[in-house]
């Protein structure tokens, strides 16, 4: 029995710890080897597929980004179900793991659907998949995120100056919510939640007040309310094609302008994606790794490895890439009140 | 109203947090202010109490141990619940926030069952404590124990050694299970499953044979079947008492002995209590400290704040100090696949 | 006797520990007494001026940022050496340490030229004064630099990308070389040494043909030869002011163009400046302090604290101002072998 | 042209960035391959040795320990030069880069007096020998150690506890010289400095006078002045053998009986010789590994590669392992400054 294994989309801390254990529990319980794919679906819908042994996992878990590669291709654009099913009996696979976020998994839902035999393991940097308490990579880049807000402040303080740092997040505020709580931020602004640009120097000036150095978490996908056409490009790159500014780029002079106070952007990118994942991820990785291989042995087909409170459960792919998991208002109040 | 705040037993990291939470949201929130009562119950019994405005606790989540200090004292051997009661009223004490680990949280209990009006937040580094899924200062144990298993890897495989690291854990395997997970350990070693040191020394020999240094994680209180002697003390100290080795130094020379491998302890102690606390433990604790507060203003006595999945829930006491919550088997099997 | 000292200029890890170091000693061996100027000399010139007894440095030496605060306020330009003898004189202060850049130490050269009684300690970030083998901060930004380097790489690997990571240094290139060496980069771009966007490309192509992801390291002051009208404004901000896009971002779209690698740039920014300084720079700096001190009780007026080989030793401020210390051709030849 | 390469002794973080340095270099310049000597001397008096090519060390100047692998064995026990001459012969090798502490390069330098062609490359992490300004392992060491004091710090200061801790220095106290000043120890006992046990509970008790919790920092070669009688055994291992109680676990309980204040230590052992090597010891390393190449191809036989300044010299041989590099007087009066 061999089982082919993919990662899919956006790089994520942790993703090595779920190849690890898949291949080891795999290896040593079930009598499964395994085959790697390279780059996604692209390595799927192109052949390209290389032996995995056991030796070649070895101590990889502490290693950030995936030994796989990884890729956007979208197998439904090269060929679908039917060349997924062609090189998977070409090669004598006779089960999959895919793991990724939610363009993945939907396309594991839908291969599924259609009779292929895989099993979804979720990867959300942004934890915005419903259907799982937490997945790996959250926790590292909340952390990367915390420590550099940590250093960033040291410098707003010698300066008196406000500082405006800007995490992941384009359509959820987890990162910037739980950074935000953790380095004790004056305003966490996150896209489900309404503030104005008003609003926001309000607690500036709050925190100037009481002699502190203004310091808000503001996630990518965040908008002022009112502002809307900020959207708008602003300026040209090298080539000349429009650009968009970064919300945190956009909100410093506006905050500067309104309070008076000088106030820096720091955009913190894909420092927050990349390195040595947490032990909190690696834990959990490994844990999604080794229940993934056992779901493919029970030819469990359809389903996703999820963390429900503590445990590893089984739930249904449909129910995880349906709902995009937003932060709830009462998560935010309940941080709001350190504000300002 | 007045609320008086203690942290008693072991330091933790995160216990600064819950500090900072409980009184930013008292004091903007309810209107409520905060006493400080200096190093846990002794403090309460010997009326060592100081006011904590809002301004004290600016910054401190991000620093490790406690500002108001922490000691062993059992209010229960100083006065009692008379005591207690005595100086609450002397200082216009209207409710009680006592943060501690199973000691702490027993004696709030008698205390409330005596009608103090006394609220718990759950600390313990080693996460035994039933009734909340976890506590903060456990992520932050694990990540130290995991990056020290990092670093002490690299020696063991330059030497072609086996490493035996010893975490914490008198009682539970929790730190070690994690971190053994996390950092790939060829054994992990808790106080809930009995190995034999055969056992441990095929696992030794098994990552010998692969080419790889063994490293072997064990929890201080894990016994090796059949030797329970091994308790014995060892030797005296400077000062001719008699002293108990580690369990970390009583394995390294059995399995140098068995295996032949050259074998080298390490013990690492404080250093996993210690420092700035994790970004996971910050917000767990924050969000601990503002529900405590809550729980005393609306009088909830005899109760403690509960991480349940990813929501903070009220429990009673009473649940949370009878049973100790140690290592399911079911868990360690699931890690063990993964050793040798 | 009562010494006066500021910390002006940007911020740097390190400042507190000078601070520290110099409070210290002169209260221990020479029993002087510090006053704390507020803000660099901003605070001296607007006598803004607070005692700075021994209790307030105490444990300070972990902490980023100034304690002090900072500024860019340039004395000459607010009544100069007559302001300044006369704050001095009202406060008693005999003796005045600048913490400072080359800005700072020109000012406390052109001061000490008119009698003032000051001794300079050096601080750069970007490492660029000649008459010290280094300066603290220098340090702790190459160690944040590398790290992050590293956490990118990781990404860049995993989807066969190029990373352009953007460090600071304006003028010099100290902190690309030593984190590009560190970092294992595959070009170090520096504004002392000129190289073509073509070869750029080649070494890019090269590193690509070995299967390695592209990681290019640029200082902030990198032109590529030939391109010096790059320099122009790039769009516009969210103010409609024109804006000059960093060297990263203008390489990264070229690169890619040329190359047909796919690439993306990182500017790492404040994050280098801020937060826990380095154990060399902790130890560097607080060498400098105790140093400091004794200087100016030795009355060495217009002298700088310097770093030779492994020995602290005072150099002339007028040695310290006059030449910009660049990264030599030998050093990049150097770090050039082990490029593509 | 063929050169072998071999590290020995002890291992210390830079080891890799040295190999991967010198194989670039080589490759890249000069046109030589490298043979790597496997477990120093061992691999190459019994001839075990396999080819390095450029590939093998992709990326590995950021991973701790040596791909090469270590161990103690002498030469000159094994065939001397005889048998060192022979297997080069075999083996086409024209030059010898050995890499290796004290021991190491004394034996490098025997061998070069009886004609073998060897360059050495100087390795401490205890940074004890002579002829270079630093080596790379000991920043390492003394960044772990000094987050490990930090973190250490914060339960001292909760329990209102003294903390011993215990750093690597049989010989010399460089490493607790370093992490004691950049930790704000309130003690450094190094091996060089006769110390009384009234005058550490001296520091002690001022420490405590001013509410801070004493920390002191002890290198493992300290012995207490008219106390040298400590070094007879202390109890006995798991078997039966007498062991030597770390210095660190003797001062304790003297401290805590002659104060009264509660006292713990710490001994961090291994935890400081391995992991990621900090990016100053990468930097040096690269630059000794490239240096190490061009001195074999010069046939610079006799020599070692030195930090002086900030430049990379060749120094003979003899220079460097005839006289250990002590901590001086002056350089412990300096810090002892900032005690207590």
């Amino acid at each position: 029995m061999s089982i082919g294994i993919l990662t899919s989309g956006g790089d994520c801390p942790g993703l090595n710890a779920v190849i690890r254990g898949a291949v080891i529990k795999g290896d040593r319980i079930h009598q499964v080897s395994f085959l790697g794919i390279r780059d996604g679906w692209r390595g799927l819908v192109e052949d390209d597929i290389v032996p995995l042994p056991r030796h070649d996992v070895r101590g990889i878990s502490r290693a950030g980004g995936t030994i796989l590669g990884t890729s956007r291709t979208n197998p439904f654009e090269h060929g679908g179900i039917e060349r997924v099913r062609e090189v998977m009996a070409a090669r004598g696979m006779t089960g999959l793991i895919a793991i990724g976020g939610e363009g993945t998994l939907t396309a594991a839902r839908r291969l599924a659907d259609g009779g292929i035999p895989v099993v979804g393991v979720p990867k959300t940097i942004d934890n915005d998949l419903s259907a799982t308490d937490y997945t790996f990579g959250f926790d590292t880049a909340v952390s990367i995120a915390t420590e550099s807000i940590d250093r960033l402040r040291t410098t707003a303080e010698s300066h008196h100056r406000c500082m405006v740092v800007e995490v992941m997040g384009r359509h959820v505020g987890w990162i910037a919510l739980h950074a935000g709580i953790a380095a004790g931020a004056h305003a966490i602004l996150i896209p489900e939640v309404e503030v104005s640009i008003e609003q926001i120097c309000g607690w500036v000036e709050n925190a100037r007040d009481r002699r502190r150095a203004p310091v808000i978490v503001v996630a990518e996908g965040f908008v002022p309310s009112g502002e809307e056409h900020l959207h708008a490009p602003r300026g040209l790159d090298a080539f000349g094609r429009p650009r968009l500014g970064g919300i945190g780029e956009r909100l410093a002079p506006q905050i500067e302008a309104i309070t008076g106070i000088e106030t820096r952007a720091a955009t913190l990118g894909h420092l927050q994606r990349g390195g040595v994942p947490s032990a909190y991820d690696r834990v959990l990785a490994t844990r999604f790794g080794t229940a993934a291989v056992d779901a493919v042995v029970e030819k469990r087909w359809g389903t996703m490895v999820s963390l429900i409170g503590t445990d590893i459960e089984l739930v249904d792919l449909h129910s995880a890439t349906t709902v995009l998991k937003t932060v709830p208002l009462e998560r935010w109040d309940e941080a709001a009140i350190l504000f300002g």
